[in-house]
C-alpha cells in the first residue's frame, strides 16, 4: 500500500462501514409475507461494494457541515440505486453475469423474476429515502435531491448509456472517442457527478461551490471509468470480484481499445488531476477527496 | 351505454386526450443515439388504455381548484409508473404476456433488454416529472408527491404486491380473502389510493378531505380489482385488449375463484358503495368520482 494513501484508505473502510449501516437501518426488514423481496434487495445491496458513491456524498456533505445522518441516509439512497443497475445489468436478457462483489449475481442467488423486482424496489425505495423528511427538514432540498437523482439515473442518464451500451454492441459502426465518452458519462458518469454534487445541495452550498463539486464528480467518473476498463483488460478476477477480460470478449468498445493502454492510461492520468483542480478553492476538508482522486486511477480492484 | 353513464364517459374521453398530450409533451422526443429507448419508453406508455389513475388525479385536483398544468403533470407521472409496471410484469421472467392494451407486449414489439430498461427509465422519469418544479411550484408538495408515489409503487406497495403473486404461484398454503386482499392492495391499491390522494396533496387540501380522498381511492382500488378479476373470467380478449381466462389458466387465486362470481361481485358492489360515501362531504364537483366507483363494477373492459 502506498503510505501517502493511508488516511484515504482508512476513511474509505470507515466509511464502508458506516454506509452499510445506514443501509442495514433504511432497507425493509425481512418480515411479513413479502420478505423474499426484501432478502433480495438487501443482497443486492449490502455487504460488498467499495461505495465510492456513498464516500463522495459523505466527503462533499463534509465541506458544508452537513449532519451525517442526513449525509449518510443520501449515500445509502445513490447505494440502492447504484446496486439496482448492477442487479438489471446483470440479467440474462443484458449482460448475463453470474459474479457480481464476489458473489452470485442477484438473479443467480435468487431467480429472474425476483431480481427484476428487487432492482425495481430498490430504485423506488432509494427515492423514498430522499423525498422522506428525515433526510432533510427543508423540502426544497429533498425535492431537489429527488430531482437530480431522477435525472442522473434516468432516461437522459444512466438508463440512456445502458441504451448506448447495448447497441455499441450489435452496431456496425465503429465506436470513437466521442460515442465512447457520451456512452461512459451517460452510463456511470451521472450518477458520480450526482453523487459528489449531493452533499452541497445538502449543504444549501452557493452555486458556484455546487458547481465546483458537479465538475470534480464528473472528471473523477470519466477517469474511474477508464481505470475500470484498464482494470477489466489488465487484472484478474480474484483481484476485482467480477468478471474481467470481458470486454474484449464481448468485443465492446471502450477506450483501452481504441487507444490502447499506455494512452488511456495517461488520459486517466489527465482528468483525475483536472478532477482535483476543481477542489482548489475548498480547504484542507476536501484532501481526501484530492486522494480519491489520485488513488482512483491506480486502484486495483 | 347506460345513459346515466354518459357524463362520465365524456370526461373520461376528453382526460384520455389530455393526459395522451401530457405524456407525449412530458416523454423525451425520439431524437439522439439514445432514440431507440426513448421510442420503447413512449410505446410503453403512449396510444392505450383507460387512464383511470390519471383521471383520479385530474377529478381529485378539480376539487380544490388546482391548476389543470399541474394536474395533468402527476397524472402523467403516475401512469408512466403503471405503464412501466406493466412492461415488467408482462417480462418473460414474469407474466409472459404477449399482449397487452391491443398491441405487442413491450418485450415482443422490441426485446427483452430494452424492456427491462425502458420500465427502469420510465420509473426514474416518473420521479424527474414530480420533483420539477413545473409540477408545483411549492417544493413541500413536490417532495411529499414523490414521497407518496415512492411508497405506494415501492417494496411495500406495489413492487410487494407483485412478489405476493410470485409467491402464491408456487405456494403450497390455500389463498385466503384475506392474502389475496393483501396482494391485491399492494398490488394495485396503493396506486389507485394515490392517485386519488395526489390532487389533495396538489391542492394543499385539509387533512380531513385528503384522507377522505385516500379512503374514497383505497375502496375504489379494491373494487376496480375485484372487477378486473371478474371481467379475466367471463369477457373475452377482444373486449378487453389482453390474453383474458389467465388467472384459472394459471392456477391464480383471485376473489371470483374463492367466492365464486356472485359473492365477488356483491363485494365489488359494497365496495364501490363504501368509496362514494367517502365523497359525502364533497359538493357536486365529485360527481364524475361517484359515477367512476358505479362504474368501475360494470364495465366490460
Amino acid at each position: 500500500m502506498n503510505t501517502e494513501n493511508a488516511p484515504l484508505k482508512a476513511a474509505l473502510a470507515a466509511s464502508v462501514t458506516e454506509i452499510e449501516a445506514a443501509l442495514d437501518a433504511v432497507l425493509p426488514q425481512e418480515e411479513g409475507p413479502e420478505a423474499p423481496l426484501y432478502a433480495a434487495m438487501r443482497y443486492a445491496v449490502l455487504g460488498g461494494g467499495k461505495r465510492m458513491r456513498g464516500f463522495l456524498v459523505l466527503e462533499g456533505a463534509a465541506q458544508f457541515g452537513v449532519s451525517r445522518t442526513s449525509a449518510l441516509r443520501v449515500a445509502a439512497a445513490i447505494e440502492m440505486l447504484h446496486a439496482y443497475s448492477l442487479a438489471h445489468d446483470d440479467l440474462p436478457a443484458m449482460d448475463n453475469d453470474d459474479l457480481r462483489r464476489g458473489k452470485p449475481t442477484l438473479h443467480r442467488a435468487f431467480d429472474e423474476a425476483t431480481a427484476i423486482l428487487a432492482g425495481d424496489a430498490l430504485q423506488a425505495h432509494a427515492f423514498a429515502v430522499l423525498a422522506h423528511e428525515d433526510t432533510h427538514s427543508d423540502s426544497a432540498v429533498r425535492a431537489e435531491l429527488c430531482l437530480r437523482l431522477a435525472q442522473a439515473s434516468g432516461p437522459r442518464g444512466m438508463c440512456g448509456g445502458q441504451m448506448l451500451d447495448m447497441l455499441a454492441e450489435t452496431s456496425s459502426e465503429p465506436a470513437t472517442e466521442s460515442s465512447i465518452g457520451r456512452l461512459q458519462l451517460l452510463k456511470t458518469g451521472k450518477l458520480i457527478e450526482f453523487s459528489a454534487e449531493a452533499g452541497a445541495i445538502l449543504g444549501k452550498a452557493p452555486v458556484q461551490q455546487r458547481h465546483a463539486l458537479s465538475a470534480y464528480g464528473r472528471e473523477l467518473g470519466a477517469a474511474f471509468q477508464i481505470a475500470d476498463d484498464i482494470l477489466d483488460a489488465t487484472a484478474s478476477a480474484a483481484e476485482t470480484g467480477k468478471a474481467t477480460g470481458k470486454d474484449a470478449g464481448a468485443g465492446k468498445a471502450t477506450l483501452v481499445g481504441l487507444l490502447g493502454l499506455d494512452r488511456a492510461r495517461s488520459q486517466a492520468e489527465r482528468l483525475a488531476e483536472q478532477a482535483a483542480r476543481h477542489l482548489d478553492s475548498f480547504g484542507d476538508r476536501a484532501d481526501l477527496l484530492r486522494m480519491l482522486a489520485a488513488y482512483t486511477i491506480t486502484r486495483r480492484s
